[in-house]
């Protein structure tokens, strides 16, 4: 990379928005979790979209590889610079303003450094409900949520992020402003291009701002811990909860006897019922009205117990209850990570595969012996379970590749995806492009080259590189 | 076109599936509602993907255009042949299988011939709900559904086509049979491709089937007839509705005093309500439980009344009731159409903006003096009026364009959409691709090019054909 880009760019943003120096830029070039470093040539921090399409318009007459980064919260380094000292890191976080709110029209748009929970506290504010939701709200910016199509606890009732985005704003490869952001409901007037933006990871286009749909603010939620003797007695719960509840269920989540134990432990808790079970469900139904929802919801577990498929269970009777339940099944890694190093992942089967996935990823890992846990928690809902393993402190990168790659055999065996959630940035790459068709590879690069032509947009991230220009 | 193709084409799908008589072809070759008429080249009926296949392969080897067809629903003449006689109508009817049913997983297969109202019956009947609902789905599509993204009376609740396709099976333009049909609600595996095929209308790919989301099934439906005297009352009451029902609100539509006159005297009704009124609003709230909700209802009207909101209202008090208020809403055009001919239109504004649409309108037309009667109907809740005009049968093609420019220029300046859920089509082509960015309609030309070079499926729908090789 030139110093002329660097003193161009200090033209647009100011220089103290321009970080050269390797101890400035190092939590740029480190993800939230520390799992994946990279190397940045430079940082640059643009304060407004028209800065971002002039850095992205300098960066291409540069030929310089830009990589957009958010909250940095992702799980697949698809954030982060690759480690060739080459690309630039483009900070979003300084787009930070909510620049509308319209509660009546059920939307707001927000820019793209704006921070999930900041938008989940404006919708509040106003009335309404912004209804992603995960683990790591308080650091992940909505342009990342965009560009990666985040998920969450949610999505069960109020889809994915793609599901939300009314409208974006996109800065191009060549640093022209695509404003999509009409916040309409309906608008079939030609390709739906916004579509190409979410879950692209910066590959396509830089998102700068996006209209996002607000929901109902639920008046009365109710959350239930349940005990189960049996993983397979979850899918016949949820399809009971989802028979009865229909699509006020909001959450729907399980966790191990052995993720529970480890949570209570590492964060001084007591278990939400007092014996040990193999299973726990974390179950929340909403809906608008003030009252009458609990009393269903007791009458549903009444009878959910007199079948035997529950052994144990309480309703929240508090927010403080209601937190530690979320506490123990959000904070499953970081409580596991006490006593190990966590290799995470994220996979989804149909629902009904769920117990067959455990059990198979089970067998699969029998032959390491202690070398590895299983902790599979997540949304049973969706049928996207994060397959984590506990391994040692110490453990090898080729135990942490074995690991995944006898979970991938079993949910491809199943049919399933090896990234439900998380995307694929540089982490998930090579795994995903081998299991892709031909011919959907081909239109994946077919698009890209439509859309950056010169492969300076994350380069390396989804698709390979094309090699530079020697 | 060369007799060779048809000679081939016939070696492929049967001779009798190869309609070449002008006679035969004349059911190809208009829509529906008798509003466009092309003229085909001949019409192919393969009956399955792989049929598709070889057809689209060779119609690529010859360079013969195809345009793909179902229902023959649409409204903008997107499914029908252009007057040049030179394209290819491929009709998906045969292709009328529902593959799977998984009412586990709440998804389905559908073929992309099976009629819409049959894939309604087939999840009812596993009991569950396939969501969308529209006038013509008795013999709309599925191939057509998701090519226009369909949206209809329930996209309030549920969301449009797009939100529900979990998965497609598409044939490209060389032949190749794209397989995206895995049935996940999350996939995070790099660019989501299927989202090019929603709402293209056949000019990127065609639809062979389609993997789609399922509902729980209402147990409890309770349907109002609300008479109002001002139009800005529909939106106060949305949002009354919106707040205390949340997402059970399955429709929330619109009728004027003078569209619900003609339908009771076109339909030999009685009004739901006893006098005429200036404003009519069809509500239907569901939800999963058997009861208890009629009640609520029943008090959230007491309520209104007391607030002067509603002047009248009543309660479907049996499916009867509610069918007769569902052909006041469904036959709008039908009606009207025996007293004049409906000039039809599709619009989407703001939700707080329909009275401004509205009066804005009125005004605009008001120096036609009788040449014309606004006819505004629809879906409140999505920002999306049916702002039809209805004149006399013999009206000249240049009213009717004139009607569309006023409309059209009201819309534009509210910020709206002049498709909203009707699509592009051959009909709204220039007037559509006139509104768009430079920037955005090089993008959507680009993504044609990379999924259909020749320019071979359905060209001159949506963007502009290019002129054929001389």
């Amino acid at each position: 990379m030139s110093a002329a880009f660097a003193e161009a760019a200090a033209a647009v943003v100011g220089a103290r928005n321009v970080v050269a120096a390797p101890a400035d830029r190092a939590a740029y070039e480190v993800d939230f979790w520390h799992q994946h470093r990279g190397t940045a040539a430079l940082v640059v921090l643009p304060g407004s979209t028209a800065e971002v399409g002039a850095i992205v318009r300098l960066a291409a007459s540069h030929g310089v590889p830009l990589v957009a980064q958010g909250g940095n919260t992702g799980l697949v380094a698809g954030g982060i610079p690759d480690r060739s000292g080459r690309q630039v890191v483009l900070s979003l976080k300084w787009l930070d303003r909510i620049r509308e709110i319209d509660p009546a029209g059920d939307y707001l748009v927000a820019e793209a450094g704006c921070i999930l929970a900041n938008v989940q506290a404006a919708a509040a504010n106003a009335g309404r409900l912004f209804p992603v939701t995960l683990g790591a709200e308080g650091s992940a910016m909505i342009g990342g949520a965009v560009a990666t199509n985040a998920g969450g606890s949610n999505v069960l009732r109020y889809g994915m992020m793609r599901e939300l985005v009314l409208g974006l704003e996109v800065v191009l490869a060549d640093g022209t402003v695509l404003d999509l952001l009409k916040p309409l409901r309906k608008d079939n007037t030609g390709y739906d291009l916004k579509q190409l933006f979410v879950g692209s990871e910066g590959t396509l286009g830089i998102v700068t701002a996006a209209a996002l749909r607000l929901a109902t603010m639920p008046r009365e939620r109710v959350t239930l811990w349940l005990a189960l003797e049996r993983l397979e007695d979850a899918i016949v719960l949820f399809r009971r909860f989802r028979d009865d509840f229909g699509d006020m269920i909001s959450a729907f989540e399980i966790v191990s006897s052995y993720g529970v134990e480890r949570a209570v432990a590492a964060f001084g808790m007591r278990r939400p019922v007092a014996d040990a079970h193999p299973w726990h469900l974390l179950v929340e139904v909403a809906w608008s009205f003030r009252e009458g929802l609990r009393d269903r919801v007791e009458a549903a577990l009444a009878e959910l117990f007199e079948a035997g498929l529950v052994s144990d269970g309480t309703i929240a009777g508090s927010e403080a209850q209601r937190q530690a339940m979320w506490r123990i099944r959000e904070g499953q890694s970081e409580a596991a990570s006490q006593v190990g190093e966590v290799v995470r992942s994220d996979v989804a089967v149909a629902i009904a595969d769920i117990p067959a996935l455990v059990a198979a990823t089970e067998r699969a890992i029998a032959p390491l012996g202690d070398a590895a846990v299983l902790l599979p928690f997540g949304h049973v809902g969706d049928g996207n379970l994060h397959m984590n393993f506990v391994v040692a402190k110490d453990a090898s990168a080729a135990l942490r590749h074995d690991l995944l790659d006898r979970l991938f055999a079993e949910v491809d065996a199943l049919g399933g995806s090896i990234s439900a959630e998380h995307g694929v940035g540089r982490l998930k790459r090579d795994a995903i492009v081998a299991r892709k068709p031909a011919t959907a590879l081909g239109l994946m690069r077919g698009i890209k080259t439509i859309l950056d032509p010169a492969d300076l947009l994350n380069p390396g991230a989804v698709l390979a590189a094309k090699p530079p220009p020697t």
